[in-house]
């Protein structure tokens, strides 16, 4: 299927790797901090040094992209302005060439030395083959292998432009919560317009184990106020014959879940995409260590829904969590009062084929129907991530295991993130399936000190994606259009 | 059975109830706030002031007994010297005379005119026949109507020594939580000894309902701490998948109960004394009007144990109360956490026949059985009142009974207090029934702004007492020992 000989892509990798790595340690000299506003200039001028170098990798068009500004047409969080984003486009020369919507994002995490840093967190440090800097993985190296792998690809090739019609999209404000983003992709819709996006934002399972991502949770989350008496009053003269809303708070936490830890909101998993048989087997086949994933959990105790392994708990099922609760008194010491109000707030996981819409709906019908005359109550959900999910026979993500295995010269496994990202947004709006490619691992500390990339690693993203494009123009060509659905 | 004629008492109350009440309005004027350290001399004061009018009545023994030191032998709150106690004591000449001892409070809340008040809390004022001021009902009227009936008892029955050997134990925090009332009824248990307690510090159903309580609920209250995580941690990449403190909180709240709104901790209504058939048919005979009740609790609906009306819930049934729950975000908006900790704090309302003991034993049982694997969890005790519960064919109870219809010329009802307070202690310590008599009703307005005392009713109270040592003695002269059991 491959019209890109290994080797050209190695030869050329190997020659050019010096450069690329001293243009990556520039990159991330730059503090772009976003959510610290004294770094708001260092944030523009990681945009402005990521746009120059797209433009010398060789894409014909590069812009920058404000956000949160009336100009964008997006509305911005609190109409302030946000930070700015890159975007980049290469057309292929080819007719009917599929286009590709690469996301990252060039804003880091806050770092200090003294949280516990070896080395300088701006000043990037090569030992053993490791490149520690804050954001080397996260994610600047992982967008940044993505330079070199285009040049890779034509050079291989012999081509001038890339197999695919090739956009980057690389945000300013992950790091913060990415508030302008789902306004910014609204707003730029037609620009952003293609046939899969690749998310250079997640990794893998380990050094050992190369794998893809498959999908990411979606999340809703919201909070409900429970209001009985008026004041706080004394439990002697009237406890035990009024109802009490943190009582009434902790019935419904408690009421949410049966006993086999199935979530109990009518129809909360309607429609839900099972994992199939295969995935099952293949997270199965994965070295996990039940004791070391839950010394990073820092819990004691692994629970969860009954009839599914932890993996498959955390990455394919939907959930339901107590994310806070609080009523009454909470100082120190006993006060005997029947509390006035109480407050849960309360997370959804969301997995392919749930609705969030539908589910907001069943949470205030079921609410509302579990709650006793006396006690009022207001429910208030905050926004909805929807879930992402590839199914494994997707042509592309098999185009994009095909590239990965090659590169790694292994046997790619499949993943899942348990999380919810921005992601979703780029799915949602564009309509188009998602796939994660991403090499970092579990140890490089992301949003901790010594943060690192393995360079073997991120030379293998780079090779990844020299194969990838010539790949996935081909399985497009390839492929009926009805065989490449959008994602879940 | 009485030799105390009616019309004597009520000449010689008549006669004196002008002194009466400017002596009790010179004491109402020292504003003997003991929460408020700047009023510590006002305290002081209020304790001599009583005391000479004791002396003044014609107490032989009079003294003045300090709190919270050393040479107590009670081990104060804090080390700190607490507020002084009046004790007085009145020998019978009488051999085998019973020992009645009262108690009462000679403190009052904290009163200050822009609270509310319409004249100067502590410049008493009457008008239409209700004396205003802190402290009128709670408790300086309830303790001074003593001085006038044991001298309309003495003078009606030509004695010159009460009927009775007449004890009068009058502390100085009781608004401030009693800190140092159990280590002084400890210390001076000896000089305290008797055989009936009559707690002046309570109140009857209303104007046209006198009413006797006859008892008190007891309390043990408790914090249960629960710890998962070392750390809050992701709710996306950990959630479903380990046990969560919070939710944990939540279960064990909504646990304590049953359907039915019973307590669901083995053993819990073990030995309960339960309401007799003749009690709820009192209880039913009682004009209450719920709406009434629930505007005073500040409540929107009513709710409790199924099978009994809501004054039985509130007087005569156990509890189980959630007075504080707290875990995970609390803030605004929402944060996808699994907590790493929660914090429950649980109220147990105690009737007679619970051992306090014994139920914190079988909660601390009940939690650890119920915790899933990674979930540690302390439970703290703060303590335990006992309840209090006179049952309605104890002689002193109908002795009392008598002595009030006599005053008020109408049927005595009977009442409960949902509450529990320091009469337990001397139930305790003492080992005695305790009785409560108070003339005080709802509209008083204890701890509110404009207390007042309805001048009728308190020299109700005078009469009832001065017809009831008589009462008393001729009871217990004519009661076999064993049908004077202690309170349960």
């Amino acid at each position: 299927m491959s019209s890109t000989p290994d080797s050209a892509v190695r030869t050329y990798i190997d020659a050019h790797r010096a450069a690329f790595l001293d243009d990556l340690a520039e990159w991330l000299r730059i503090p772009s901090v976003s959510a610290d506003p004294a770094r708001a200039s260092d944030v523009r001028r990681s945009a402005d040094w990521l746009a120059a170098k797209l433009k010398e990798t060789g894409f014909p068009t590069v812009e920058i992209w404000e956000t949160g500004l009336q100009e964008t047409g997006a509305s911005g969080a609190e109409g302030a302005p946000g930070a700015p984003a890159v975007f980049a486009e290469w057309r292929s020369g080819d007719d009917n060439a599929p286009t590709v919507l690469v996301y990252g994002h060039h804003d880091v995490q806050p770092a200090a030395r003294e949280d516990g840093w070896h080395t300088d967190p701006f000043e990037p440090t090569t030992v053993d083959g490791r490149l520690y800097a804050r954001g080397a993985a996260d994610d600047k190296g992982q967008v940044f292998f993505h330079t070199l792998g285009v040049r890779a690809h034509l050079a291989a090739t012999g081509r001038t432009a890339p197999a695919v019609n090739l956009k980057l999209l690389i945000e300013g404000e992950e790091e913060s919560g990415s508030p302008n983003f789902p306004a910014l992709v609204q707003a730029r819709a037609d620009r952003l317009a293609c046939d899969a996006v690749i998310v250079s934002d997640t990794g893998m399972w380990s050094e050992d184990t190369p794998t893809v991502c498959t999908g990411m949770r979606g999340l809703t989350d919201c909070q409900i106020d429970l209001y009985g008496p008026d004041q706080d009053i004394h439990s002697g003269s009237f406890g035990g014959a009024v109802p009490n809303p943190a009582m009434e708070a902790a019935r419904l936490a408690a009421a949410l879940h049966d006993e086999d830890l199935r979530v109990t909101v009518p129809g909360f998993y309607d429609g839900i995409v099972e994992l199939t048989g295969t995935e099952r087997e293949l997270f199965a086949e994965l070295p996990f260590d039940e004791r070391r994933w839950l010394r990073a959990a820092h819990s004691h105790g692994a629970a969860g829904e009954s009839g599914y392994s932890t993996l498959e708990r955390v990455w394919a099922r939907p959930t339901a969590e107590v994310n806070g609760i609080g009523g009454g008194y909470q100082g120190p010491g006993g006060k005997t009062i029947v509390p006035s109000s109480a407050q849960l707030k309360l997370s959804f996981r969301l997995v392919a084929g749930q609705d969030a819409d539908r589910i907001q709906q069943a949470v205030r019908e079921w609410v509302a129907a579990r709650l006793p005359e006396g006690i009022r109550h207001e429910v208030t959900f905050w926004g909805a991530t929807r879930p992402c999910l590839t199914p494994l026979d997707h042509p592309y993500l098999r185009s994009l295991t095909r590239a990965m295995g090659r590169a790694f010269g292994q046997k790619i496994r499949y993943t899942r993130e348990g999380g919810s990202g921005p992601a979703a947004d780029l799915q949602d709006v564009l309509g188009v399936p998602v796939l994660f490619l991403g090499i970092s691992v579990p140890s490089d500390g992301w949003h901790a000190p010594n943060e690192k990339v393995e360079l073997d690693l991120l030379m293998k993203g780079v090779e990844t994606t020299a194969y990838l494009w010539d790949d996935l123009a081909r399985t497009a060509a390839d492929t009926p259009a009805a065989e490449t659905p959008a994602a879940r």
